[in-house]
């Protein structure tokens, strides 16, 4: 074993020699970017090495660094194994970017729509005759209506001291005291899961994020089937509401308490979610959304109190929920076209969302266009024969080699079962190994020449792919047309825009992969399961959770919320089923 | 026994011979204006005598009829009396000002803040993806940001109808329906008595009003008692704020029922109010208004949500609290300014609202300043030995004959006590008949040469004045000095009025007196118990309840609201306490 140092952060740890060090770090709890995953492509995770043994400057890093940069002793970590004692700086003042916990944001002025001006009432000499009329003049507002504003602002003149709640230069609350604190919840609602940051508002920092999974799941899986449920219960809507609400200040408690700041610091709750998410927050039935022509009630930007839906805050709390663009294209992908900069971009971008609804947008140098497709819940491990969360004893990594399937098990136990990124892969691995053939049927296990059709078994003439013996964990057929079709749904979806909008394969530029799930999905899995063209695998980005930090964008800058609204008034939407030859297109995006 | 008959009104009832007009009407239950009180000295009374037996035309009323309304039969019903079968006509459309139920209204536009637009959905064909933006483009709106308005935007499109609510050209309410119909109600809250009245935004009517003790009144009786209540006691404030909220919504739901409208109808309550209830209404403390510098938390008009406080109107409903001057001249004596007009005058008028707290105006050609004074209880027939409310078996009236004392008891029953007016009436007599000199201390009954001499009594050695026998009920020497208080407190402050705007008592042109209580004393009581100066007695005007008129202006004109909120800032407070030599003028008041 060998010692790491980390000069600036006054840590060390031992290590196990030949290691990468952007592992090391990881393993011993420092945040460390790597956006690609580790494989070299995205060039955010560099460290500098002020000294020990470690692998020599390879080519790919070349790509990465300037001349300045090899001269301090930068490296990726991705791609420098040490070998020996060394001593590691970490670069946390990145210039383009800041480190989120789970994903990339681009460059940011902090000017919050949230701010406080603090007043010393006994400096306040004043001929007016009201407290209103004297804190009014001191603020340069107009008038102070809210009657809880009202209440504190009497407070304030026995305590000397008066702090006031600004939202967009609208005075929104009074304390009575001196409060400087300015604290905001960023959240991402997805159908699945739900994940909070809490944010230093005065400074941009996120100081910690939390994730479950959404309540909401025990009335259904997906969107559809919430939709269903709240159109079939009486109080099937206020149900779904209701699983939200105390989700989500559940996790806002616990991120308060965890790290010790009061709830009512608290002042801005930012939130995006799909458009039925968001309608459901609101506890606004979604019903319409459900059917033909799928129109929801409402897609523009909210700004409301957090009392009047029940999140627990700070008294004069509000709710930011970001706008969307259509029934299937919500506010979390307009964030994504924020975070990815996709509007001000010169190159053609393809944006690709990939959960049990798959959202695809389209810029062609800045003129932006989107559809969505029901990919179906095979992807993220639902509905496979050995499905499941990627949580302890998930399979989350298959590849086939010559001494059999090596698996990669999340909490490295016993494999359980296949979640999916590791369904993915298998599906990966039985194309790239010849298991099956175009259209996806598996081949027979003794009728052909194929090196790993020893991993086809049958029962009850049923045919199955291997990945475990003991225990047992197969990928059925059916498995397998499942995911063909989310491939098909999201490869016709692509190709649907292109169309649109006369662009070929070659002429994209860079394909990002966007959220909570798309991030453990590898470029050799995306390609190699065909959801993503070979000829496109080199332009694969990963951004994380763009939802959230799109969320998190609206909380720190105006400016961000204003390109939020305007944007999502410049995506145009295609929907799928109407266009004309889509059925073909569908059908030709089958084939592996 | 006779009959009169109605002609436009098809009504007809029977009427001892030889009463006045006016008095058979109001027996009958029609409405007639007598601002003054039925003593032909405002005009205001008239009906058209079609035909019968009736009595000659008097000098008096030569002065308000013109020459055409004699030829036409027009007569004051007030002086006219009838001595047989009659016919009357009711003059119902006077051009000069409305006929409401307890005051003077001047002529205005109606042009309600509160307004409505029906919308057919089915007629909406749009481009626009969401219902939001469908009905925002038909609406003509920016944004649709209250929750139930979205939910009722949602079930508007499955019945194809939308009325939308707006208040100053801002959206705040949708209904899923056709409904033409909007109600609102006008509120003075005094601090003895609250008045509501219902009334139809749409044509300006008021429908019905209603009456009721303020019910604070069990926690003080006056406006500082209820302040010390307030502090004196944890969940004081709460306990006086929870007493008005359910008492206001108790008149607005018998309002409702008794005229058949459904509460949900009602969208905005306008309410007038002295500073302290205004505070209360909005549960805010009013500690600061009870000691010096006597500052109230806000004096600005406020709009809020009806649900805000509490009250129980339209889900949208508003409240509107009219704006006020200073702790002391608070929204109901500004409402009684823009009633009584006193901006728009080249005449210099006293405004005088009498109370337990007098409030004094004064408009010197539409330059207007206050002052307010603490006049005590005993006008209101508080604190005084036989005092009374002005119920069944109050001596309202009281006049010395020959005969002995002729009483006036409300309900005609046997007398119980002395109500406000009778207080006055009975200090007058006192005064005209000399039994107090100039000091106000009563004359011995043996010693003097003054023919009323043998209405006063001793007992104990204290001397008084024996207004009834059996029962027997009196005026101590101690009660005619609280009234002297009462009438030194107004008196110094008009006349330190009139002294900051350098006038003389001869230039005042016209003396209103204001108010539920004030329209019950009759001019001769007034000037006899020396509150007003002999030379202002021909030159008085009564207005009735212009606190409640004003919140009724400011629910039917958006331009009545404005001139509101501006007049409240032009009006000059002088704090009588600080004014030099008051102590001086308070004692110079105080002989009758």
């Amino acid at each position: 074993m060998a010692v790491m140092e980390i000069t600036n952060d006054n840590n060390k740890f031992e290590f196990r020699e030949g290691e990468f060090i952007f592992k090391i770090l990881q393993k011993n709890g420092i945040k460390i970017e790597v956006p690609c995953g580790g494989v070299g492509t995205c060039g955010k995770c560099k460290v500098r090495v002020v000294g020990g043994d470690i692998s020599p400057l390879s080519s790919e890093e070349l790509e990465y660094l300037s001349k300045d940069e090899i001269d301090r002793g930068i490296r990726l970590s991705c791609l420098t194994k040490a070998f020996g004692n060394v001593k590691i700086e970490l670069l946390n003042t990145d210039e383009n970017h800041k480190i989120l916990t789970d994903g990339y944001m681009p460059n940011l002025k902090i000017n919050p729509p949230i701010a406080k001006k603090i007043i010393n009432l006994s400096e306040c000499e004043s001929k007016k005759n009201n407290y209103e009329e004297i804190v009014k003049t001191k603020l340069n507002v107009d008038e102070i209506s809210d009657i809880e504003c009202l209440k504190a602002l009497q407070k304030s003149f026995k305590t000397g001291n008066l702090t006031s709640i600004f939202l967009n230069d609208k005075l929104i609350g009074i304390e009575p005291k001196n409060n400087e604190k300015v604290y905001g919840i960023a959240i991402d609602i997805g159908t699945t899961t739900v994940v909070a940051s809490l944010i230093d508002i005065l400074n941009g920092t996120e100081i910690a994020s939390e994730t479950m999974i959404n309540p909401q799941k025990e009335y259904g899986s997906d969107v559809l089937s919430r939709i269903d449920f709240a159109n079939k219960n009486e109080n099937g809507l206020e149900l779904l509401n209701k699983a939200i609400i105390t989700g989500i200040n559940k996790l806002i408690f616990d991120l308060a308490t965890q790290n010790k700041i009061a709830v009512e610091n608290i002042y801005e709750v930012s939130i995006a979610a799909n458009t039925t998410m968001m309608h459901f927050l609101l506890n606004i039935s979604a019903e319409s959304i459900g059917k033909s022509p799928y129109l929801p009630v409402f897609l523009s930007g909210k700004n409301i109190l957090s009392k009047d839906i029940g999140i627990n805050i700070s008294p004069f709390g509000r709710i930011y929920c970001l706008p969307g663009v259509s029934g299937y294209i919500g506010a979390d992908i307009v964030a994504g076209v924020i975070v990815s900069e996709l509007l001000k971009t010169e190159k053609n971008v393809l944006f690709i969302d990939i959960g049990t609804n798959g959202e695809i947008m389209l810029s062609k140098a800045g003129i932006l266009s989107s559809c969505s497709c029901a990919a179906g819940p095979a992807l993220e491990g639902m509905n496979i024969s050995y499905g499941m969360r990627a949580a302890d004893g998930a399979i989350e990594g298959i590849k086939f080699t010559e001494n059999g399937v090596e698996l990669k098990v999340i909490g490295n136990t016993n494999p359980v079962g296949i979640c999916g990124s590791g369904i993915l892969d298998s599906i990966s691995e039985i194309v790239r190994t010849g298991l099956v053939g175009k259209t996806g049927r598996l081949i027979n296990s003794n009728s052909s020449d194929k090196e790993y059709k020893k991993l086809i078994i049958e029962k009850n003439s049923k045919k199955f792919v291997q990945i475990s013996k003991n225990p047992e964990i197969l990928v059925s057929q059916k498995d397998i047309r499942q995911v063909q079709l989310a491939k098909a749904a999201i490869v016709s979806g692509f190709l649907a825009l292109l169309d649109e909008n006369n662009l070929k394969m070659e002429e994209i530029d860079e394909v990002i992969i966007a959220g909570q799930f798309g991030k453990h999905l590898t470029v050799e899995s995306l390609v190699g399961s065909g959801i993503i063209p070979e000829k496109l695998g080199k332009k694969i980005r990963y951004i994380g959770n763009s939802s959230k930090t799109g969320a998190l964008m609206c909380l720190l800058s105006k400016e961000s919320r204003e390109e939020m609204e305007s944007v999502s008034k410049d995506i145009t939407y295609y929907e799928l089923s109407t266009k004309e030859n889509y059925e073909k297109l569908f059908i030709d995006s089958l084939n592996f």
